[in-house]
């Protein structure tokens, strides 16, 4: 099976193209999709999709992932990656202050558009913010941690297996082991 | 003339009615419109507009604010309702800190549509961000500080003749003036 990830991060594809190593050949389309703005990750994958889809021609995948802090009312939500840009992780750090409450989420949602159209696939990690620690990874990983360790400090394949993007992505392959089945049969 | 604003805040729609006093006649029609993710305020204000004149059948105007502050690397942006939404006056006073750079800018652009189509009018205002003063106005107007004044101890009416979407409103103004004076022609 062959999908074209259509994403301006290479990161994000660098993640996809880990977790399935050789099931699936990955491809990369650095595009950049009109995002909608959307409270829901999941409604604004589906808009990418439809657009990636009609470009590109052929299966893709797209993601959209929001990060949610709970002392700051769910900021910086489906806002990430700007946030990131701007205040960084500096001013994220900043705002939790000395803040017992230190949960947050990720949230991917993964959307998978062909011809018959587009589905959704979601996956979510509660973790903690911390001071920044580790080099692996990118965006918030260094000050999001998970069983003890920030996201900076798991290997990709080991963090595939706890993180958002990897949870959306196992329901993702669930989806097309299930359909490839059904075509077999 | 008769011209239908759209927004989903009631504030801004008392604003643009009070600017244009008995000239124009303002309807209100409280409509969320879909909006794009975009830097640049006029592009989600055109999108916006397309939106609205679609449902609402006669000439609409729209506007998209955004506010800039410079310490900040353009922070909060385009995104200023969420972020005040979430983190709040608190939350930009926090990332300031002591930041010696407290210039900031609002800009408003507003988009008319009508049959013949769509244009665009900005106005810009230039400010720095202090501790909050003042009870009038709405969103950032009690931290963001122009010719000794915040934006909530102007008047609605003063704050008009120098605000962001007094600016553009004026513009507006010009426009629709220029149209009518061609059409008598």
């Amino acid at each position: 099976m062959k999908i074209t990830v259509v994403t301006s991060n290479p990161n994000k594809a660098t993640e996809v193209a880990a977790f399935f190593g050789d099931e699936v050949e990955v491809t990369h389309v650095a595009l950049e999709c009109p995002e909608y703005r959307d409270d829901d990750v999941g409604e604004i994958a589906r808009q990418k999709a439809a657009f990636a889809f009609e470009k590109v021609g052929s299966p893709v995948i797209v993601d959209d992932t929001g990060f949610y802090i709970s002392h700051l009312n769910g900021f910086p939500g489906p806002y990430a990656a700007y946030v990131l840009d701007t205040i960084g992780l500096e001013g994220i750090l900043n705002l939790m202050g000395g803040a017992t409450d230190r949960t947050g989420y990720f949230e991917t949602a993964i959307a998978y558009a062909d011809e018959t159209g587009i589905t959704i696939f979601r996956g979510r990690v509660e973790g903690v913010i911390v001071s920044p620690r580790g080099s692996d990874g990118f965006g918030y990983d260094p000050i999001f941690e998970v069983n003890g360790r920030t996201f900076a400090e798991y290997p990709l394949n080991e963090k595939a297996a706890v993180s958002h993007r990897g949870r959306a992505l196992a329901a993702f392959r669930d989806f097309i082991t299930s359909q490839t089945h059904n075509e077999n049969c």
